[in-house]
């Protein structure tokens, strides 16, 4: 291996000290002069005619600036298809749907605005279960489109699933389900928008997608009758975002009505319970999976339906299947696949991408299968893995091409750690589940580029405008660290500014695992062409030939001769500092040749897969039904670790995200209405919480990641509930096929099975 | 000529709406989080010896967060010899040396503990006349340098005067002299810095050099101990520059001073007063000049040696004999020329760089002189400029190379609009005076440079980030209408993004009227790598080779078949969303072939030269003394005019400028005390003194222009108190030597005369 400095160094993330010490900026910070704070009215109903707006009174407040319902803006429409509007007109589809919105001097004042607003509503029939809501006869959640089930193309069939039925040795066919989750950001959504004189606007939003909210964005000023403007989206610092904010969000778009209609800059900021029940969750889904193998323990086929409750408006939760064909088709080699998914319109919240973007719950319900085939077949469960592992080399069903695969070593390193099943203590298991996961990027969009912009001084510093929007995950290091071990500089020397659409160039977005490797790639492109440049004079300097020179300390060096050496700075000094003279800039973009899915979902989507086994030793209380996680393993194999620590984090932060979803979180609906908005009933895990976890890593060096890396942001939270459901079933003997795996769960499933023993 | 839709425009300022409507953030409006305000204690004394400082008393004023004086800070050394110093230690040289300084919570609280620091001085004797502080035995304002006068080497003999002036047939020789003025910039200095967890300073201030303040500032934070750390220099808007934010000032090595010892970013805003005490002023000069010609009118010589009063301390006035030179030996075509100014230490204030740099000075004695040289030989003044006027293709003793020049033309059209000198009527004339200044950028450091980088969004809409520095005289527009000119596209689409030197590329800095040729070549030269793309891209789309392409109206199209033709925005997201998909961007650093003048002061140090002529009608009150300007014509050949309104406006501002310099403006010094640091008893002109302007001007498209402009940012004020002294003596046939031309010193003038002739 190289020698390497940057990469590969457990590098603090690079606004550590910042954010400990409370210096960065989040939307919560910001103030600008003469900002307007604005509310937003929701809905009483979780389906209802709006038959009557009054705004009268509101309008009267002292302080109340400008006030908004459904009929005083022009049609913007957003989502995934288009079918949500910012304020609603006609009738609402759920609690969360936005009524009115106002624009005041303070927080306090829009506040009681909201509560002089009149709404008077004709309640309709509400419709809050999918498979009920596919039914003929079910309300309408949308009128026009004649039916609650959306025209989406989800089905596939690879091979021949019913001959593979019929040739099969062994089979399990179970139903699997999840329900919501949220992302609990700790930083809450916010915006500010602010028009200039001639109606470009600047808006500052937590988002993960800065380039794309601002397309959005131009769409809804085209809307408002403002063409040909410019938009720039600034992200602040933002406190979280695992998919959250990867569509752009109604009280955006009222931040930007309202400071059109009062032409000052106006801010919405969510409190705790707004962000519970007005953004977004995972897709909740219920799964119907068949799986069956050979004698030999080779898997035949799988088979998978599944119904997902849409809510009532269409983001990007509803494509999470597009996701799910991944490890449906992909995790382990399996010929004959066939899987069908249904979106449903309901009066219940919709969802947004969540860390994993539907691999979670597929991944739950594959891996919980597989166990159980396991068990039907008489293999051992990680003995049928590995007869099914994918390898280096692989093509799957869907096209994918795996480049690299340390799947085999992550079964044997897990199991290595946590032991075999037998011989146990009472109410003591191990399970274990894997994971496929693109790392290469996910072509989702259009393009799945990144660009950078690189700009050397007098010094030999850099500031560096990259695409990558950081929110917390470590996109600044990543890019960091890659250009510094090309430059052989200190980390130190590279500044990543990000997140700001005037300065830095277009990226598709901080989704999918990408930013380490398209960013780090785009940086890297860009470095690659600084060097060039920077070997192409140290070479008149040295009186060497480029070829023999490398970077490092700072320093240009022939390599068999460290000795002929110059300080980059100085070299850079010297050719700026002449008639004629130069300054180095160099300027990439990057956008891998993965391909978009086809109409038969088939395509390579990613430049490169991330695989990886997570285990579980669990102990089960008997009498309470309470999981208590005595040990978990995230073995990935992860290409190359840019950064260990931050790797770790990532894996390590998923891992608990895992758990909660596996054990304790669920944002408990009642015809539509959230019963549990907050942190105390509902149960994300704190740092109390924490279990012992360790995270081995392997690197395979992908040949098309920047040093070899590959994506890992999301890895963490895949397979943790079905690894930690079948680690119970092996400490107890119980089944939980439905998440969270509650102690309420877990003490009903004991008592059927001993009703049924006895 | 082509077909231009953007250069050559009568486009606003891009900021002038938010300008007039107050949206624009002066460094008076920046307000940052837990920010401490700063204030600075100045001498009591012009020279004395500092005995002790007592802080005791101001430090337990509730509120007061640091004080600092010269023992509490390190050694850092500015200015252009590096002989001042931000707190002066052992003795004060001047009224506006800074003995300490205060950070508090409020700008009141700091002026008050400055009450309670109590310096004792002891009193030194002062020297506040240059000529006396060149004597042996004067008091020493730097007793290491053992003599007042400074060891600068302005000093040169082109040809041979001695020989020149015994064969000359005409010859005149006289005193001129000019004294302090000021730039009056309506927004008075100030700096914010701010250091993060890591001592990375961030530093906004009012400045014209952004690039080479970093670099000061870096200095600074060496001599503080923090080596290898990253300065970000944002300048604000900023009301006016005119050259005195062209040097670093001691209040923002304080501001960065107080900010380290508090942790705190510290803001330090000058008031009215103190901006015309503590900031600098053009350099006073007393100018001996004799000037010959031969019987056919031709100039056969220029002897100039001149005085200049430095004040305490050396900023960029001490160098304007490096520009005087430019006027003295390329103003006309003159073979011999010798010329020598001292630089001399004082007590008074030091000076800077003012628009013009020393050619107001210069210009006034040379054509003050040359009026004189008329008259002597019998010439009519403008007959003997017309006889030495330069030429295109002259290279002048200096070796600047006349490349364009439209002298003859000017000098004809500011003749034919205010007529020749006779007949007039009672106490009405007029007068003349040309100039000569760099066009072409000016090559006085190392780098004559400007960086500029071009990011393209899916809708042909630009970001570009130049090193240019606006501040107010429309860099942003010069290079908004050259990008929008090349690549056809309409000038709200440029957005130009300035000022911030973690963003914008390496620039030298707002001087010698540099900035629309170089930054706009600079914008040029990234624009043309965007149009090569554009074209290689419309190229494969339209089946036609670049060579037949042509942009405009945001299309590319075939130039003689322009129904063929692709939209930009469109072509530009074919090319982006597809596998392996570009987004433009281009990166251009510019630095001219001009030359630093060498040993010798020869060198083209301009790639071209701006010519223009100026002529006044006045008419002069006998009884008062005052003078009315009742026509003033300015002429340039400025190459290409990129936005008339805009080179109007230079224009009209230099000319008022200069109107003032000619007749009002004027500091007023006792023993080194200024007398009227306020806009009562320091008479700027104003709206109500606006004199009818009319600025023709001739285009000459200079081969090495941006479509063929040259600068025009200082040559407005240049003439201009030559002309009217010209025209003063054409009325009423007195000649004043000295600036201001007050109706005091005309009116002594005339009873001179009167006493003479009777």
């Amino acid at each position: 291996m190289q020698d390497l400095k940057a990469v590969g160094k457990r590098i603090p993330k690079i606004d550590a000290v910042d954010k400990a010490t409370g210096r960065v900026e989040y939307i919560q910070d910001i103030k600008l002069a003469g900002m307007l704070h604005g509310k937003i009215l929701y809905s009483k109903y979780p389906h209802a005619r709006i038959v009557n707006i009054d705004t009268s009174k509101a309008k009267q407040l002292t302080g109340v600036r400008a006030i908004l319902t459904g009929k005083d803006i022009p049609e913007i429409k957003f989502g995934v298809y288009k079918d949500n509007r910012p304020l609603k007109t006609g009738k609402v589809r759920s609690y969360r749907d936005e009524v009115a919105a106002v624009a005041a001097i303070d927080p306090e004042i829009a506040q009681e605005a909201l509560s002089l607003i009149k709404v008077t509503y004709e309640a309709l029939p509400g419709i809050f279960d999918p498979e009920a809501a596919m039914k003929e006869d079910a309300p309408l959640v949308h009128e026009e489109h004649k039916t609650n089930i959306l025209k989406m193309p989800w089905k596939l069939h690879y091979g021949d699933v019913e001959t593979a039925k019929k040739e099969t040795a062994y089979m399990v066919e179970n139903r699997f389900s999840t329900t919501w989750v949220t992302h609990c950001c700790l930083g809450t959504s916010g915006a500010i928008a602010q028009f200039d004189n001639t109606n470009n606007l600047t808006i500052y939003t937590n988002t993960q997608i800065p380039s794309l909210a601002q397309k959005d964005f131009l769409s809804a000023l085209k809307a408002m009758g403002l063409r040909d403007k410019r938009v720039r989206v600034i992200k602040p610092c933002i406190g979280g975002g695992f998919g959250s904010k990867l569509d752009t969000y109604a009280y955006e778009y009222l931040s930007i009505l309202l400071a059109f209609h009062t032409r000052k800059p106006v801010k919405i900021v969510f409190g705790r319970e707004e962000e519970f029940f007005a953004t977004s969750t995972r897709q909740p889904t219920i799964m119907d999976v068949a799986q069956g193998c050979d004698k030999n323990g080779k898997l035949l086929f799988r088979d998978i339906s599944m119904v997902l409750d849409n809510g009532a408006y269409t983001s990007w939760g509803a494509t999470t299947p597009s996701v799910m064909m991944m490890p449906i088709t992909s995790l382990y080699r399996v010929p004959n696949v066939r899987y069908e998914a249904m979106c449903v319109y309901t009066n219940n919240t919709y969802s947004q991408a969540m860390r994993g973007y539907g691999n979670p719950q597929a991944t739950f319900a594959i891996e919980s299968s597989m166990d159980m085939l396991a068990e039907t077949s008489g293999f051992d469960p990680m003995e049928l893995r590995r007869i099914n592992a994918n390898q280096a080399g692989d093509v799957s069903p869907q096209d994918f091409q795996i480049t690299t695969c340390g799947l085999d070593q992550c079964i044997d390193e897990v199991e290595k750690r946590l032991g075999k099943k037998t011989p146990k203590e009472k109410g003591v298991g191990v399970g274990f589940a894997s994971l496929i996961h693109v790392g290469g990027g996910a072509r989702v969009y259009k393009s799945d580029g990144c660009g950078t912009i690189i700009k050397m001084d007098d010094y030999g510093k850099i500031n560096l405008f990259t695409g990558a929007t950081d929110m917390g995950q470590g996109a600044d290091n990543m890019v960091a660290q890659i250009v510094a071990e090309e430059l052989g500089l200190d980390v130190a020397d590279v500044h990543v500014i990000h997140s700001d659409t005037d300065v830095c160039p277009w990226d598709v977005g901080a989704h999918a695992s990408r930013t380490t490797f398209v960013a780090g790639n785009s940086a890297l492109g860009a470095a690659k062409k600084i060097k060039a440049r920077i070997f192409d004079m140290a070479s008149k300097q040295l009186e060497a030939p480029p070829e023999i020179l490398v970077m490092a300390n700072r320093m240009v060096m022939v390599k068999e001769d460290p000795k002929k050496r110059l300080e980059i700075g100085k070299l850079l000094r010297k050719f700026h500092f002449s008639t004629n003279g130069e300054m180095l800039m160099a300027e990439y973009f990057y956008d891998p040749e993965n391909e978009n899915l086809g109409r038969d979902f088939k395509g390579n989507t990613s430049m490169t897969y991330t695989f990886g086994t997570h285990g579980a030793r669990v102990k089960v209380d008997e009498e309470t039904g309470k999981v208590q996680i005595l040990k978990y393993v995230a073995a990935h194999d992860i290409g190359r670790a840019i950064n260990p620590i931050l790797l770790e984090g990532q894996v390590y932060g998923g891992v608990m995200m895992g758990i909660g979803y596996a054990l304790t979180e669920q944002i408990i609906h009642e015809k539509g209405e959230i019963m549990n908005p907050n942190f105390r009933d509902y149960k994300i895990l704190t740092i109390k919480d924490v279990v012992p976890i360790e995270a081995p890593v392997f690197e395979t060096f992908d040949k098309d990641g920047p040093y070899g890396a590959k994506g890992i942001g999301e890895p963490g939270c895949v397979p943790t509930a079905p690894a930690i459901a079948n680690a119970i079933y092996d400490a107890i003997g119980v089944r939980i096929k439905d998440l969270p795996i509650t102690p309420e769960r877990v003490l009903t499933a004991i008592k059927a099975k001993k009703k049924l023993e006895s």
